[in-house]
């Protein structure tokens, strides 16, 4: 079995070598090309490939899979940095701030749909693989609509956030690890198993996510402590702290977190630690 | 076998009966199923149910093609909507006009994965017709981005024309048809001719269309004529006035098609006249 990393480099070689998109329209192909040469830590393509090696040596179905995942999640990132109004992703200007709108729209769109000619050449279980890619990516849309809707709201429950996470990010990495399983050739419920294992890990992967944002060492991490906290981003550890806080602070840590003000990132890391959100996020992963 | 009027009845009942989205995140599947109901003329489930009567009595296949073909058709209308930023459509207001580009973006990429979902419950010939779907879906997406190119040209050629608007329109009609007759138990070369069929028909219904808005009935096509000539838009008539009209004639055309005048509409229908545009027009269709 190789390590990420050896697939994770596998997997660009063969990316760039299988993917060259048409050259004509150029202004609908170009673009796609850009954004995937941009790259990404491979994450799903590798937990394909992973998942695939549990059960033998990898498979020709397995590249098609992990092609097929990488995709989506690249057009689904093309999308929600335009709903997200995005200018830069990766370090490079995003797919509709270099292009415009349409480029934008129309870029993610022939994504998906080459995704989906990716899927359609893989041989054994297709029509399994097919049902869960379609049920995954179905729930991805529900949770990019579902945090969207959270930003207007004030009253976003542990259980709703959690919820959300798993939808938005989660599932696809289960998906990853159990359509890889099934191209492997993997049986008896084995590969929903990765699927359940996959899915918490996702979540744990994002509250890890939110932890870093806040306490994480900037000299590891690449960005300043607290973006989420500016952005008044609801994160595991504001729901915690709002859940954890006596209900005469409520109100005052919710107008700290909905304010403009200069110390803002620091009363809040005090906030996260002091009603216990920054342990009970720990715990949590 | 059925005509067309008694199919469009039946997959109208068949769609609303198991078209129902999840109720929620209400805010994406809402939105869906308020433009689905709106209707149309369900002409391409009508197409890919035709395509199975040829061969042999309705399958549930056919059923599940005619959904995906209609889901893929109104999630493409969706994101056509707010390229061409449309406030209008079927007498309603669009999805992005009506609840924003968030919701106009997502809708439509949640009822393409749809599409893909109604696809997945096919039995007989799944991977030839995924292949199908999947190059007409990419093509379909080439034809919206030429479409929006050649906005920006004024030397498009009647050949790049007629390439995109079978690119755009004919293909989606072609491969109803003959993932149709693959349903339906086709053999041999039968469902490949049936598309070759189905492209030219489309071709030459958007030629009528062309024709229509220029010199339709408007008691019976219920819109003014002229509205083309009006959003300055390239035509199989302006392009072949352009190519029939004498050198020096060329530039006042172009002037008069790109300009705003009180009297353009007439102008340029007696242009399509004289020039043997309008005739050829009939010809070709």
């Amino acid at each position: 079995m190789y390590s990420y990393r050896e697939l994770a480099s596998k997997f660009n070689g063969y990316f760039a070598q299988h993917m060259p998109f048409p050259a004509q329209p150029a202004g609908l192909y170009d673009p796609c090309s850009q954004f995937l040469a941009d790259g990404g830590k491979r994450i799903r393509p590798v937990l394909c490939l992973m998942g695939n090696e549990l059960f033998g040596e990898l498979t020709t179905d397995a590249w098609h899979a992990a092609s097929a995942v990488e995709l989506f999640h690249n057009f689904t990132l093309i999308h929600d940095d335009i709903m997200d109004r995005a200018p830069l992703r990766r370090g490079r200007p995003t797919v509709h701030a270099a292009h415009g709108l349409t480029a934008g729209i129309l870029c993610g769109d022939v994504m998906n749909i080459h995704a989906y000619m990716e899927l359609a050449k893989i041989g054994r279980s297709l029509p399994a693989i097919l049902d869960i890619f379609n049920r995954t990516a179905a729930e991805v849309c529900e949770g990019q609509q579902l945090d969207m809707d959270f930003e207007l709201r004030n009253d976003v429950s542990m259980q709703e956030y959690i919820n959300m996470i798993a939808l938005k990010t989660s599932v696809l990495l289960a998906c990853s690890l159990q359509i890889g399983a099934l191209t492997g050739g993997s049986v008896g419920d084995n590969a929903s198993r990765l699927y359940a294992f996959g899915k918490n890990m996702g979540i744990a992967f994002q509250l890890k996510d939110d932890y870093l944002d806040a306490f994480g060492d900037p000299e590891a991490t690449g960005k300043q402590n607290g973006g989420d906290i500016k952005a008044n981003k609801k994160t595991f550890l504001l729901i915690k702290a709002l859940e954890n806080a006596p209900d005469h602070q409520k109100a005052d840590i919710m107008r700290l977190a909905t304010g403009d003000s200069e110390q803002k990132v620091t009363e809040m890391l005090d906030v996260f630690q002091a009603t216990g959100a920054a342990k009970a996020c720990l715990d949590t992963i």
